[in-house]
């Protein structure tokens, strides 16, 4: 089944407390050479059908309004992938 | 500042219950065409210096040890991108 993946990140300018933790527990691990680490969202959206414009726009806009928070987050890429290996059952 | 890009998504088999929910939230709001949803994590990892090849195996180590959960989640990709627009501050 065709794959959409839309990623999401925090935004640039605000503090990203997750992403502090993992770099404040790779440090302690002692990889001093990571000097920041940033979490966000990776979604993988099957679609029922073939993925045309009216489809990608779609995704776009539900990117933008329903997978992001517009206010604290950003959608950073949206790829279309024919087959994926870790579709949905 | 060179970044280095890791995507963890739940495995195949498993339930994805975050997955589920967005995709009925979908559903609900009439989007039909899509099929399922699943929700997984990008983190982007800034790094000291230049990547080297031992840079990226120490990644690669630390995403199936540190920031992946091997009994739950795949690393399902690791990119390197010299520069990046949502680099931390």
């Amino acid at each position: 089944m065709p794959t959409i993946v839309v990623e999401v990140m925090p935004k640039a300018e605000l503090l990203d407390p997750q992403g502090k933790a993992v770099a404040s527990a790779l440090a302690r691990l002692g990889h001093d050479q990571i000097a920041g680490v940033r979490v966000g969202k990776r979604f993988e959206i099957q679609v029922d059908g073939p993925v045309d414009d009216n489809v990608l726009a779609t995704v776009q806009e539900l990117a933008d309004e329903v997978l992001s928070n517009q206010v604290i987050e950003d959608v950073v890429g949206i790829h279309y992938e024919p087959e994926t290996e870790t579709a949905a059952q």
